[in-house]
């Protein structure tokens, strides 16, 4: 049940996701949640896409990460992501983000979502969509 | 007539936009083009804000990027941008890219465009704005 | 002395930083933040681009924003951007970012930064640089 | 040959990728050959980051991209791309962008790097480097 409840998605760290330092920029990270986000709705049967186009859409209104160690150009990298919290009109995420090869913490973060319709309104997530994005306990400290 | 017709915005260079190269990465500078199109339009009095909210849309159909020295972190960039060629459905822009302060010439751009409307279907530029993007002959080689 | 200490920044919202829910794309507010700290910085004296050239970084270590209301495509925008604490080896920011015109909320966002050399090892911030980031405490809360 | 000699990269559009069209943002195409390029590279057993550490960069001093149809948010995308001239100090490459499940084409482009050393000073290509770049033709009109 734990291990079902975290997903898990992988990728090689862009060239342009670098900056001057050398490593990732910091903006990035939430790019690579999004990422692992969308693709955890999508292992439990939740479309990001499908419920855009049916009207719903989940903004982020809080956003944290906290950066560990630098990821660098080519770095294979994986990033963990579960359902922290889930009510009525709000969804939480947690993330972990590390390095695909050796395992490294690079990062932890936490997002939380609000349900809006098309026009932007606060709404209720559907009970269909809720029921699936169950919450598990943080796996590690973020 | 000539100096009217070419356009001029200027910033500076973001953190962000820089790669581990060290200059800022090639991709940006479509976005400077973009910020400089959009500038030159509402100078001639074409918001392209209201234009969508009209429900025209000019998306990029091609774009060419002569890239000849780096820009950096921090340097004073201007954009100057001009229209090379306006028809019923399509307008192009001319851009050149250089420092604000000494006025090296970082690079050269192009990009057409063509309009569509809600639905992403070709349509054709309402005479009105089509009167204001006025063509100017390339003020360098580009 | 108050007012001295937080900065201001303005800037429009670029096209390419919207995303398809029609309003600015999340990561973007961290760029704006960026923008916001090292104009805050050159304004107290310190140039981030300097301080790089001298062998300093000042990665960023944890990054928080709450997002309030949407800002979207050419709204004009102001990051207020102040020094909420610093330490020998970490200094931390607070920012505001809110219409330019209106004087809107739009978001409330904390970084925190810390000092590495060339080769990504911890060191302390230089004592002439640390003098200058002068704590305030923050005008708003965040 | 002719097929050993595109390579192809597969990958889905990012949400962040999508501008207020409702489509991927023009920039984003970049990114993407770029991915496509050091894939290439990497298949042919040039490892861009070692070359990298090794010295040697390859800036890209032109890009040229035509949009023919857009891309959308969690579209599957494939990238063929192969080398089109490779000279002392220059390497072309080629790009077709297509819809990887049902082959649309989306965008076709091509971008020459030069070959420049730490001090970003012009270079030549090692021949070993070289050898491995091999040009083909244009497997479709670009």
């Amino acid at each position: 049940m734990a291990d079902d409840a975290v997903s898990s998605c992988e990728f090689r760290v862009r060239y342009g996701e670098t900056d001057q330092m050398g490593v990732v920029h910091h903006r990035h990270y939430l790019v690579w949640c999004e990422l692992a986000r969308t693709d955890h709705m999508r292992e439990v049967g939740v479309s990001y896409r499908e419920l855009e186009e049916q009207g719903l859409k989940l903004p982020v209104v809080e956003a944290c990460v906290r950066y560990r160690q630098p990821a660098r150009y080519d770095d294979p990298i994986r990033v963990r992501c579960w359902v922290r919290d889930v009510r009525s009109r709000q969804v939480s995420f947690g993330y972990v983000v590390e390095r695909a090869d050796t395992g490294t913490l690079l990062a932890t973060a936490h997002t939380s979502l609000i349900a809006v319709d098309s026009r932007h309104a606060l709404t209720t997530i559907p009970p269909a969509i809720r029921a699936r994005l169950v919450a598990t306990p943080d796996p590690v400290r973020i």
